[in-house]
C-alpha cells in the first residue's frame, strides 16, 4: 500500500462524522461521491481518491452504501476497537484533554494520567485518579498501553517522553513546544498551538507584508 | 504576492524560533539554508522557497544573517505588535489557553475571557476575569479586537460565532467540532483534536488496514 497522507486520514474523520450522521438519520442508503464531498467542503474526485488508498468503494453511478462505507472507516480509522492512551500532566491542559468529547466515539479513551506536582497526585480529574510519575513507566508496562500524551511544560518533555519509549510507547502526541529526541521508531505528532494561530492571523490579511532585505 | 501555504508559515514560526534560540546563545551571525534545514527536520530546498514567498534573503555563499532574518520572519509574521485576542469559554481547555505560554513571545495574547456559566462570571483566569457572554459584543466592539477563539461546547458553537461576527470579529479559531455558517470573508481555523490523534495512532502502525468491499 502506498504511504497514505496525512490529509487524507484527516479527511477521512471528516467523512465518517458525515456519514454517522446520515446514518443516525436514515432517509438514504447511498451517497455519492460529489455529495459527500459538497458536504465537507472538498471535491468529488477527491473523495473518490482518499477512498482509492484503501480498496475499492462503491458501485459507478449508484455511489456509495452509507452504513458500510462508515463501518469500512471505522475498521479503517481503528475506531472499531479502544485504544487505551496514558495522559503525562494534569494541568489545565491535561483535564482539558481528559474531559474531551471527542475522542471516545473515535474508539480511543485516556485510561491514565500521570503528574509530579504532590498536590495534584491522588486528585481526581473526570473519572480517573492522577498518579505519580514515578509509577508511570510499571503501570504502562503492566497495561501495555502503546500510546501517550505529553502535557508537560518544556523542560520537563524530554525526561517525561525518555521514560514512556522505555516503558513501551510508540507514539506521542507532544503538546509541549519542543522537539524531542527519541529511536526513529517511535512516532511523534508535535501539537503546536501557537502556529495555528499564527496561521489564522496571517490568513485573515492582517500579517500580509511584503518584505525585501539587501 | 502567490498564496502562502499554511505549511509554509508554520514552518516559519519553526524557523523564527531556532533563529531565536541562535541569537540568544550568539555565537554565530549567519546560517546557511542547509543548517537551518537540518535543525528543524526540512531540506535546505524548503527553506529557501519558504522564504522566497517573501522577497529575497540571503547573500550566496554566506547564508542568511540572523539578526535581520529574524526580524524579517518577525515582521512577516507580525510578531513585532500585539495582537489582543478574545476567548470564549472558560472551561478547561479556556483557562489551559489562557496560561499557555507560547503566544505572548508571537505577539499574540488574550485579553478578555467570555462565558454564560453564571458559577464561572467573575472568576478568576489567570490574569484575568471572566467576563458574560451578555458584555460580549459591546467590549468587543468597544475594544475593536478582531480575533477570537471558541472553546464552548458543540450546541453554543454556532450562536457563539455569530455574535463574535456581528462585534467585528475577522478570524476564529474554532476548537467546538463543528461547522460553522459565518460569512465567507470571516478566516475559520478548525482545531480537531480528535484527528490529530487519529492520524498518530494510525502512523504509529497499529490502524493499518487494507480493506476491499465489494
Amino acid at each position: 500500500m502506498n504511504e497514505v497522507p496525512q490529509a487524507t486520514i484527516e479527511r477521512l474523520v471528516v467523512y465518517y462524522r458525515y456519514l454517522k450522521k446520515m446514518a443516525e438519520r436514515d432517509l438514504e442508503d447511498t451517497i455519492s461521491s460529489k455529495t459527500l464531498g459538497d458536504a465537507v467542503g472538498t471535491s468529488a474526485a477527491q473523495v473518490r481518491k482518499d477512498l482509492s488508498y484503501f480498496g475499492e468503494f462503491g458501485c459507478k453511478g449508484v455511489g456509495y452504501d452509507i452504513n458500510s462505507l462508515k463501518k469500512c472507516l471505522e475498521r479503517i480509522l481503528g475506531f472499531n476497537r479502544v485504544r487505551e492512551i496514558a495522559l503525562v500532566g494534569a494541568g489545565n491542559l491535561g483535564r482539558a484533554l481528559v474531559n474531551y468529547q471527542g475522542f471516545k466515539e473515535m474508539g480511543m479513551e485516556i485510561v491514565e494520567v500521570f503528574d509530579c506536582d504532590i498536590d495534584k497526585i491522588n486528585n481526581r480529574v473526570g473519572r480517573l485518579t492522577v498518579r505519580s510519575v514515578n509509577e508511570m513507566e510499571k503501570i504502562i508496562r503492566k497495561r501495555n498501553i502503546k500510546t501517550a500524551i505529553i502535557a508537560v511544560p518544556e523542560e520537563e518533555a524530554q525526561g517525561v517522553a525518555s521514560s514512556l519509549v522505555k516503558a513501551g510507547v510508540k507514539a506521542i502526541w507532544n503538546f509541549a513546544p519542543v522537539a524531542l529526541n527519541l529511536p526513529s521508531e517511535v512516532v511523534i505528532y508535535y501539537e503546536d498551538l501557537a502556529s495555528s494561530l499564527v496561521w489564522l492571523i496571517y490568513k485573515s490579511g492582517h500579517g500580509n507584508l511584503k518584505v525585501n532585505v539587501k
